[in-house]
């Protein structure tokens, strides 16, 4: 497979300074290390990893919930327009080779869950931590990163890892 | 809304023997409140309350992955076939006016997840615990229960709660 | 498979006089023949089958395209909420064993052609005609007939045979 | 809006000698022209359309069913796994700014319907023919092309016309 990595960036969806800041400093060294950003197109973290990825020359694809690409931030370079609403959340983490989740609400907690049943590895910055009912081995394969850079570097290491 | 009070039931859907009763009781003691099951239609906790809930008369109404009704467990009075995969957690939970959670691994968690973006109160037995990045209040509105009698009455008031 | 045989019937989604009276007979038809009706859950011929089933006593699931429960006609005696849409188009017609299509715009367009993707028989009455590219054999499977009476009677006919 | 323009080209599957010229010939013509093709993700068409385009230097999303990018045909620059099975067939059209239909079977025509409801047009290439129940007006909006060059310059025309 001669693709470009594919790397899925999830996160709150409503502004955060902090957090916006965050995603943006994600957006640009995905897009430095030649990785392709999978986000869900709208605000917040969305938009914010859209810019610093785009801005530094990356492509970006947001897949948003409805029929309707207008809908998408200005800075995806691609617009899927999923239709299907919240189902969308599936389609953002399956499409990447591992998951970077940045804060979040009940939605990325959803996709966090997805990731995991589809096998992708996930690297959380500042996000959910979930403990499972029992001892059971699924809990695991979400990786704590202190940095943009170190969640970066984690990232692009786990999907060569699962290539 | 004159319609019967709708219970969506999620939880591990690989087979379990203590959860599996547990389900099964869960099942039942909706099915004796008048209450309509919504579940994923597969195994584990999926059939466990669909065969309590039919067993006692009542009504379940299993939403499958696949587009193949015949996919479901046999104890579903009701089959829908989404047709879309893992998506159709989605429709599970939006369909209950309260979720019973119980065990689970990461599909449980996306449900559980999805149904609190969407404003269902969640009631929990021995199912994950989560805690979100930061002390924001969409943490909340996952209750514990401890046995299957005050799940049941816990998730039929918080439904009734909500009309 | 002792579940009572479901029906799917779909057509246009606005308000028709002359349309919604024959939804309405072939809703009571149906139910009158202990054929559980699924149907989208909104207006037009939605609204009119359903509420022909559900006066005549029987059963009928209302798969609404959006998260939200309330969006479903009142005659539905269940409600679906699948949350995708539009996609849940597909889950209607995947969730009957035949189905019967009632005039219709785009939409109805759409799931008479996932029926036939998925293999389930098609009753037209007075709805889409399609043409195949060329002489292919999947351009088979939908019925056109008079009436309401012939219609239930020929998709109950198709239903029990694929069964 | 300073995205490119993006096509959508579906049709039909399977693999068809003369198709998979047409698909090819459509998808270098629109890389030329500077247009992202999206697609399916699979064979027939959707791998013809893929192969021209990115021969040609263009960008071809491909939006597959599955949760498993791997299921891509290997000429796709870039993949989306939608994870819901054929309702992934809404994203693809919707995507497009125009929708180019190649030949085609049932989902073929299930992706002509949506395209139709969001108010996509529609250019045939020896594709469905559909003829609604009654004198409406939204029987229209697909165009007939006769070969690949004029199919590529009429969509790129209507995509432009709809911005």
């Amino acid at each position: 497979m001669n693709r470009p990595t594919q790397i899925a960036v999830i996160g709150k969806g409503t502004p955060d300074d902090e957090l916006g800041l965050v995603a943006e400093e994600v957006g640009r060294r995905l897009a430095e290390a030649g990785a392709v950003v999978i986000c869900g197109g709208l605000g917040g973290v969305m938009e914010g990893v859209a810019r610093g990825a785009s801005a530094a020359g990356g492509t970006v694809i947001g897949i948003v919930p409805s029929e309707d690409p207008v809908t998408a931030n200005l800075w995806c370079t691609h617009v899927i327009a999923a239709g299907t609403g919240s189902a969308r959340n599936l389609a953002v983490v399956s499409s990447g080779e591992a998951v970077i989740a940045i804060g979040g609400e009940w939605g990325t907690l959803s996709e966090i869950a997805y990731a995991r049943q589809a096998g992708r590895p996930v690297v959380a910055l500042a996000s959910w931590r979930v403990t499972p009912a029992t001892a059971i081995t699924n809990g695991e394969g979400i990786e704590p990163a202190d940095d943009p850079a170190s969640a970066v570097e984690l990232a692009i290491a786990l999907a060569a890892a699962a290539r």
